[in-house]
């Protein structure tokens, strides 16, 4: 069961002021929670006797069995599932040139949509890309939005909040640091290295100025055909994507 | 001014059966509205001053000048914008295996999520691929989630809501079906052709098996690295983008 009390610091924690000082977030639903209890220390669980016939790897000390209605009241889910666990934000200690030199990395210039960041960590796991370097402007992974949208990819990837201007400033002359531009260069006939800072730019203005002046490559997504009327952009989520899957095609 | 009456009518268009029963849509914003002006019928047009910035195409007869309170009240949006109109639900006529012979079309089988549904039709934009043919199953496109995260393409690209299994048999053998699954065939070793039907599936399911009988390519988009751990699929407007972009990069 649930005290008032449990269910007063669960919902707290849609606000990012008390998931930064508490270190905790909310993740819900057997999938996702199954894949963050083998990475993130469970601190509570809540489940229904619905949850049961997936089997379960919480520690029994943190777990209360509730009813549905119970669950319903605790859930920050429009429609509540069959489990609700809170987590301890861990603390990824990663060298940003270090990331960028072994491997691809993607930096998120001020992305401000939930869904849009859960879904771009969805889709650098899918690509093997291990590190996200985000702006503190950037929409805060442990909204439950972004959470839910990772879909449990963030159980393997890294999120790192940084001074992303000055970061990429160190890392300008060593490493190729790519961004997508309307006046880029046509990806398909770029060279793309198999390491590198990939940015990602804000969904209403891009990539902002001050981050675009440590960009050593641009890059396009060309439209079809050449030329045609078309919508003025992708959305950033469906960018990544294609920018992801060509660097791993090629290499 | 808007009467009581034309915001509850409004209003009204936020549900299917009232959008289907008038054969119209509602959409916000002025970029929206500015592309929408060019291709669809407007019925009715409410804007704040702040419009006037803009320039507008909107025939003086069914402009309603109105302040920031009536345009919050009459909206379907959490944040209201400067203007909201209300169009007249397109005629389109075309023949499946016409399209699909000239060029590529998409086929949707039973996509659920609006937002999801306009990302495709974005992206089906950029691709230039003008037609799009759905399941009864799937989200209507005039639905205002669906109108606003189209961010326009809908004035360039048709939906056509069919009995999909039954046209896609009567396809089969001429033209050929490409679909996604994690049995498929990688994507990048495959021949594709200019034209066909590319079926994308259910957020949750995927593409039915009564469709799936009628797919004579399956693809796979193969996650990197090969075996590694990683997410079980990828979000369906993802998927749509890699593919529609893969397709387009070899033609």
């Amino acid at each position: 069961m649930l005290s008032k009390n449990d269910i007063k610091e669960i919902k707290a924690l849609e606000q990012k002021k008390f998931r930064s000082a508490n270190g905790l977030f909310v993740a819900e639903g057997h999938k996702l929670v199954n894949e963050l209890l083998d990475v993130f220390e469970c601190v509570l669980a809540a489940a229904t006797p619905e949850w049961d016939r997936f089997g379960s790897k919480i520690p029994a000390a943190r777990f209360e069995p509730v009813t549905p209605d119970e669950l319903k009241r605790a859930s920050l889910l429009q429609n509540p599932q069959d489990v609700l666990a809170v987590f301890r934000i861990p603390d990824h200690q990663c060298q940003f040139s270090t990331a960028a030199t072994g491997n691809l990395v993607l930096a998120l210039d001020d992305i401000q949509d939930p869904g849009n960041l859960g879904t771009i960590v969805r889709i650098a796991d899918w690509f093997g890309i291990r590190d996200i370097f985000c702006s503190k402007g950037t929409a805060d992974i442990y909204n439950p939005k972004s959470v839910q949208a990772t879909m449990g990819a963030i159980a393997r990837v890294r999120l790192h909040y940084i001074d992303l201007k000055k970061e990429l400033e160190s890392l300008k002359g060593n490493i190729p640091i790519y961004g997508t531009f309307l006046d880029g260069e046509n990806i398909y006939s770029k060279d793309l290295s198999a390491n590198g800072v990939i940015i990602m730019g804000n969904e209403g203005n891009g990539i902002s100025q001050a981050i675009e002046q440590t960009v050593t490559d641009k890059l396009l997504i060309p439209a079809w055909p050449t030329g045609a009327k078309t919508s003025e952009s992708l959305n950033v989520a469906v960018a990544t994507a294609i920018i992801c899957a060509e660097f791993r095609r090629r290499n």
